[in-house]
């Protein structure tokens, strides 16, 4: 079919609030570790897709899927290897007493049922929530996510919901020169629960991103969940960590965002990377928590943990061991983060490079004083970076931020495609 | 792995809030058809997964399958044939202006979207539900499902969830003879609309399962959904049909389930049988709701519509039509449904035999008269047919309705065995 066939296709029988990436918009045909390749054989490096974590079609995990898709795909009432091994597995890649786990199909479904968890744990609606957080897509999830409901098409933030400035030490109002802003971003949590306990509808669930994604690929201020997880649980309540985007050796540093941090949270989410791909995503909590959650209500997922997915999930966390995957997106991501460092002293448009491993944004700005966000330029360099085979997109409150997350296959090479080409299209910019 | 093994690591490892089928558990290692097989190589007859539709690891399917995860598993942002192609497939088979979809993964994630989009375009947030309804396990589902939110862990319908009686012929106040049942189910909608009007707080959506299944596997009166639909389209609602159990053919009679009720919905949502088994849903609307939905906020999901789960969900239209599926179930669904009646003659146990195609229930009662719910009657018959090979299970309100919705290969000879087997289980009972 040709693009305009798909487009008029599309057109007719999918909603309208379903959005296609670029101005010239891509048809993507086959995919192979870290590139696509359009529907001429053209290749495109994917910088952007973590999602296909250990590269599109790695052939052990499209083995994997092929051999049990063939051989059973039911649900988890009835008795199987591949599920327990799995939790065995995944639950091992987790510290303290996080060693239960749940399995679901997307993000959105952790996220929700983390978010059940807590309140039939705590008792309690109250939720703390960072500005421009993303959670997911169902009623209650964008209640707690500001990127949505502040967003076109929203609502007010519902009473229950309490927003806390993200702690972001380039745009926030502390910045990475202060040694105090850990603690000064954290007191806002502290003052959420306060200002909750006199409304009479008090904190049972701070949830956060162990690094933040749609609010602009952030990472906390060293210390910053440590203090905000103290105050939470000080006055009752829980921590959920949503690792959906962030999670399994991304960071490079360590396996969780979380890790990063030196927290342990209370209920952990992961998703996206979790299968490659594939459909899977999860809850880990603790014994504590999961046993309060079995108070009569059953909790049925009919895809959930299904044998292949399951099958799918141990191929993906193979692949991350036998290749390295971890260590590779610490020394890649250094890298890149440090030509792109470069690239800022030489452009006046980048304000800020930011991240770890191979979860990176680079924030565009018109003025280094006044942060002025250059979102029109961020999406223009996104366009000509796409002409020249690069895929990247933007993200944050603000659309001014590039996101940089590719497949973990992601090469040192890679990353001076990456640059270089950036580079020129900056250059490019700058005479004009 | 043993069972004993895999039982341990599932005390240790999966939450205590997911259950397992049968006092024995089964461990199960393969699928083929309507046939399950445990580690020991026997076969179980599968009466009860309405999601393994086509059969238990169709070939042709599985065959799809392989294939495009091999070619290519990324989202909905770059063009692909796959969901176009599919969405034309899927609108073809619906009535009317239900020509625009969204996929998503989950039937929960469908009813989820389905609730906002009717929310979103009539601006009210009413819910008229049915009595015992089951629609998802997200926070907002749970809320318009009385069949989780009523029972153990619950909590009391919030005030904008409105309950309605099943148009029960059997239990129900209005008998099968009533020629006038389904008026006066439909006349409780009519007073929930008039009651909600009067709360200020307007019914925007009434939602229904076209049969309704863990209500009890049962069959509307017929004319209902008519009348129902009538009170809420003329009080400025809308209609969400839930197909995500009984779409596909599965009825026999009609492709949806709402076609044996002689309505157009305005919003339709599938689920379970549509991927064979993969995690793939979708939500089916007019192109007016979906603009009204289209708002501003994007809706992106993911994993939904993605070219692997287009493949499967193109290969099950593929093989319910070239086998002839929706025939073979009304086909052997009425055989059955006719055997399972003559059954019912001979044991008092059986109150009701009901349902179409291949989607039926028996409801088991001590006294014909008081309709007493034989529930753990019901529990210890599928215990005792698991035994022989046949896998069953309880579903309704009072736990003694027995669900048949078996993969729609199911045959004669299957249907044999099948009341065979429940005849020499009842006559054994009957000696007791």
């Amino acid at each position: 079919m040709t693009k305009s066939e798909i487009l008029s296709l599309r057109e007719k029988h999918l909603g309208k609030s379903l959005s296609i990436s670029y101005n010239k918009p891509l048809k993507i045909v086959r995919g192979e570790g870290q590139y696509l390749f359009d529907e001429e054989g053209r290749a495109f490096l994917d910088c952007v897709n973590n999602v296909c974590h250990v590269g599109h079609c790695h052939p052990h995990v499209v083995e994997a899927a092929q051999n049990q898709i063939a051989q059973l795909n039911t649900n988890t009432r009835y008795l199987h290897d591949n599920i327990v091994n799995y939790a065995r597995r995944l639950t091992d890649k987790f510290p303290g007493d996080l060693s239960v786990c749940m399995f679901v199909c997307t993000g959105s479904e952790a996220n929700e049922l983390a978010l059940r968890m807590a309140r039939t744990y705590t008792k309690r609606k109250g939720v703390i929530v960072l500005n421009a957080a993303y959670h997911g897509h169902t009623t209650a999830l964008i209640d707690i996510s500001p990127y949505k409901h502040e967003g076109p098409g929203g609502y007010p933030t519902p009473e229950y919901v309490h927003k806390v400035t993200i702690s972001d030490g380039y745009r926030g109002p502390h910045k990475y020169d202060d040694p105090n802003a850990a603690h000064r971003y954290a007191s806002e949590v502290k003052a959420a629960i306060k200002k909750a306990q006199m409304n009479e509808m008090p904190i049972g669930t701070f949830i956060a991103e162990s690094l933040v994604s749609c609010g602009g690929q952030v990472e906390h201020a060293p210390g910053y969940l440590e203090k905000a997880y103290d105050y939470v649980r000080e006055a009752g309540g829980v921590c959920i960590a949503d690792e959906v985007q962030v999670g399994f050796g991304r960071v490079g540093s360590h396996f969780w965002g979380f890790e990063t941090q030196g927290v342990i949270p209370d209920i952990v989410t992961v998703g996206k990377p979790i299968g490659n791909g594939h459909p899977l995503a999860a809850v880990i909590t603790t014994p504590e928590i999961a046993n309060a959650f079995a108070n009569g209500m059953e909790y049925f997922n009919t895809f959930g943990g299904n044998p292949v997915s399951c099958a799918i999930g141990l191929a993906v966390l193979d692949v991350i061991e036998q290749e390295g995957l971890q260590a590779r997106a610490h020394r890649v991501g250094s890298y890149l983060k440090e030509r792109l460092s470069e690239l800022k002293t030489k452009y006046s448009l980048i304000g800020d490079v930011r991240g770890r491993g191979l979860f990176l944004g680079v924030e565009f700005v018109r003025d280094q004083e006044t942060l002025e966000p250059a979102d029109t330029e961020a999406s223009s360099i996104v366009e000509k970076m796409r002409n020249r085979g690069v895929l990247l997109s933007t993200d944050g409150p603000l659309h001014n931020v590039i996101k940089i997350k590719p497949p973990l296959q992601f090469s040192q090479e890679n990353a001076d495609t990456l640059v270089d080409n950036l580079d020129e299209v900056l250059a490019l910019n700058a005479t004009k």
